[in-house]
């Protein structure tokens, strides 16, 4: 009998948008969508939308042999797997999501962290293939990390493993994060900290600020404005700084940049890597590669199906079907 | 036939002494003994007199029996196993140990990093015991680290895990590192280091300075001199600070100190874990020890042991006996 069972689904839940593929064991997308996020009353909703959504877009026979779904999630995962500790974007606390959809669709669930997930994505199909160490940073709004090690997200005691955007950073400044620390490494490195740290030098040289973007300072560095090369300067450092830092720590063989800043290109990892060599241990310096991400917002779908795939948990303890 | 594979040896290679244990699978030590460490001639005589000391302390139808033999050397292993990288302290360069050692006793070697050779001590026998996931920092010298993660020491991909003494920290200070680099975190937050600040603390207030000892700062802290206390405060900060930052990325359960700063205690301990707590990302925050570690410079000879017992990797090739 033929064995059918070589496709699964994965989810990426974000705060707008529930993105869905369905795919092969290759990764091989055999259709994808997506459903608009409904956070009303505490984001209830959400599961059921989940699992009507497939109901609806995936042949009933084909969903009965499944091998599983892996879902991202905004938030941090249970050391267990089962649920998601809390996501501010879906107004979650608590949600036993992997228990909820294995319910209802007698499809076994993985839950991983948006972050890791989109690591898994990269190292699966995107600027890290083949590589099994790696470090993913997304560098948007904020600064988002997850580590891959020995081909395993490292989700941690607390799910906070990779939280790297939350580093602190010795300086004097007094950057309130949304965290509720103070100067964390998303303050200064992440879209809004650079736009921040561009109006604090055009304030401290008693120059006049109009609004700005993140793209505004790279342009005015391409057309070399020396406020926003002297900000750039400071962002790298500090972001080189503490990338070198954490790759003394946990000495993996690639970093992966994504986020909006990541399209800034190589005016961005071109300096990005030339400081974390010059501040990483000898040992690692010029032996690690820094990268572009590749998938965009799918990395989240492939890397959630990668990690329901490789989990050494996925079988489904009920009855599939 | 009664089993009598149930010994083995562990091994810490130090730039004085090598310290030897045989042990049994429990880790009851049954005997233990240290020999002088011949660095003349770039460190060649010491494999020889591994396996001499060997073969004289233990009786030969016991080192028949032996399950393995784990050993831990002050320096960076290959990723593969095989080779001590380097041992500035042995004058080694590139030296296939395992190979050298399984070739001349006929018994199955596992090689590892010494500090992480002490972490994974300190979790089978001393202060991080039953737990699984640690950091383990010695504050001594200079600043070394061990990292477990599910029972298993990251040793990484460059050899470099858990050098967290290289961590870059930033400074209007200018303070030049063995390593080649600025301002690492041992360059602070080591015995050394905090001698360094001392000194400048009494510089920049011009008071006189007398040769003293970090321990003599502890004890000029505890009589409420102030330049002590300050400088013993910018340390907490600055360790504290590197060390939460380490917690967001690998996210453990339990932080053990060792070296000769972790004499200090509580003194040490308590303003270090309020640092950190003050520092660390909210999920974490009261969620981790800060510990001492129990086994002093036993740590790496049950490390090493344990080393052995667990690798996956631990049949010796070749044939026993």
């Amino acid at each position: 009998m033929e064995n059918r069972q070589n496709k699964l689904i994965g989810i990426d839940v974000g705060g707008t948008f529930i993105k869905f593929a369905l795919m092969d064991t290759e990764g091989a997308i055999e259709k994808d969508w997506m459903i608009p996020t409904d956070i009303a009353e505490k984001g209830k909703h959400i599961p059921k939308d989940i699992c009507t959504s497939i109901r609806a877009s995936v042949d009933q026979n084909e969903l009965a042999e499944l091998l599983g779904i892996g879902i991202g999630v905004p938030g941090p995962i249970s050391p267990d797997g089962n649920t998601v500790v809390r996501a501010v974007n879906l107004d979650w606390e608590q949600v036993p999501l992997k228990e909820i959809i294995e319910a209802e669709l007698a499809i076994g669930v993985r839950l991983l962290n948006d972050a890791n997930a989109a690591a898994l994505g990269e190292m699966w199909k995107g600027a890290a293939q083949g590589k099994a160490d790696l470090l993913f940073v997304t560098l948007g709004t904020g600064v988002g990390g997850g580590i891959v090690l020995k081909g395993e997200v490292l989700n941690g005691c607390h799910s906070a493993g990779g939280e790297i955007g939350h580093i602190p950073v010795r300086s004097e400044e007094n950057r309130l994060c949304g965290c509720g620390g103070r100067n964390c490494l998303e303050t200064f490195a992440s879209a809004n900290g650079l736009v921040m740290s561009m109006r604090e030098k055009l304030k401290k040289a008693g120059e006049p600020w109009h609004e700005m973007t993140s793209k505004d300072v790279f342009e005015a560095v391409a057309k070399n404005d020396p406020y926003a090369q002297a900000v750039l300067e400071d962002f790298m450092d500090i972001l080189g700084q503490a990338l070198a830092g954490i790759m003394n720590t946990i000495d993996v063989e690639e970093v992966i940049i994504g986020g909006g800043l990541s399209e800034a290109g190589d005016a961005l990892l071109d300096p990005l890597k030339e400081k974390m060599d010059a501040y990483v241990f000898p040992q690692i310096r010029n032996h690690f590669s820094v990268k572009k991400a590749l998938l965009g917002n799918k990395a989240g779908i492939y890397g959630a199906a990668y990690a329901y795939l490789t989990s050494h948990n996925n079988t489904y303890a009920g009855t599939v079907k």
